[in-house]
């Protein structure tokens, strides 16, 4: 799958029933929560078994090239991710803060949900220093599983392509 | 009441009337609005009578240290808060810019909402110089009253424990 | 028509059809993300033929004082705006990300909306520097062409009186 079409597209005609708009508003906020509230052993939850997970700055997402930060392609490999975060534990300690703003649905096709959002995330260091991290927008394919929505695919695109050493902490 | 239980929870069978979830929504953009907007007469009005309002780093809130920065448990305290601000008036003029990320109701239970709400703070000052002032997020309990949902506790959780001297404007 | 009234009034009352209410919040996300994912051919199209565009700093908004650093009212000044960014083309790349707030719609009168929401603007440079670039809150006139809400009125009032010497791109 290319990633060189542009993600966004009229959206006026999309048609979303009220139950998965609502769950994919929910899965979009329990994401940034999980992960700033550490709680990261949820965060796998949130994806499909074969989910996709990947990190690329913005350059490299429009000109198709499929060179990231971050892959995963499924969730065993997210929860490896989060397990060797907890064992290690070496780096520096730090917390991040999302916001998200609201959820633009571009296409809903074949119960596969497209959508956009944007975020800002600011890192807070142990002695209390606060930076803006990352900014960007999450590019995601939304299934649901019962009443519940989960990531397909979730493209973190960044737009700097700055990135400290290690991102230790999903974006 | 312990702040150590963690405020999350798996929010996906919480039932909120869609009336309830609505003025939910709307107080918390009047919240983040009247002190943006410098209409904090207005602020108090958004708690109940005895509503509790509190500032607290992360560190103590997660250990269930009760120090907070600001304290008030009642709306009298908030109003004469903001009598001060008013009439003392010697710090130097800055306003504030709440973003606010979307509220994930946690819980439903008598009458009591219990959510979440991811923010970023901007702080801007006389000179025009503008950075980072505060992250976090805010741990409420609402109630209804009438239509309207007013604060019965709002404990805004600071990602830093870092603050300037004096925090004059309510965060 | 004066700036100085407030924007803010009690919002409890506003009535608003689901329809119109998902319009316009479906209008703020592609205001946001037509700019920054660099589709502003796209831009123009969201205000109305006669759409009034202005951005101007707080001060200068609260006063009264009706200068601003951009002024459009007409769709045609706002795509010549679009059209000379494109040809000429002689500043330093840069991206712009909003993340927004949830909107307070203030008064629904004779197919007018008047909203408020608050904003945080953060720019990307060509060497992957991020800064924060504006706060402030969009006041807007919202009417309804068929099914789509556009802006009658678009006023960007930045918190800041400081800017870039050139701001390129539209907040």
């Amino acid at each position: 799958m290319s990633n060189t079409a542009s993600p966004v597209a009229p959206a006026a005609n999309v048609k979303v029933p009220n139950d998965a708009r609502e769950a994919i508003a929910r899965l979009q906020m329990e994401y940034a929560h999980v992960i700033d509230n550490d709680e990261l052993e949820r965060w796998p939850q949130l994806f499909v078994e074969k989910g996709f997970y990947q990190i690329i700055p913005r350059a490299d997402y429009d000109q198709g090239r499929p060179i990231g930060v971050w892959f995963c392609d499924n969730r065993a490999m997210l929860e490896d991710r989060v397990s060797s975060m907890r064992e290690v534990n070496v780096y520096e300690p730090h917390v991040y803060r999302h916001v998200i703003g609201p959820t633009e649905i571009l296409e809903a096709k074949d119960g596969v949900y497209r959508a956009q959002t944007s975020y800002i995330v600011v890192r807070t260091m142990h002695d209390g220093e606060m930076h803006l991290f990352s900014t960007g927008r999450y590019v995601d394919e939304i299934v649901m599983e019962g009443n519940a929505a989960r990531f397909r695919r979730r493209v973190v695109v960044t737009d700097s392509w700055r990135y400290d050493t290690l991102i230790v902490i999903p974006i």
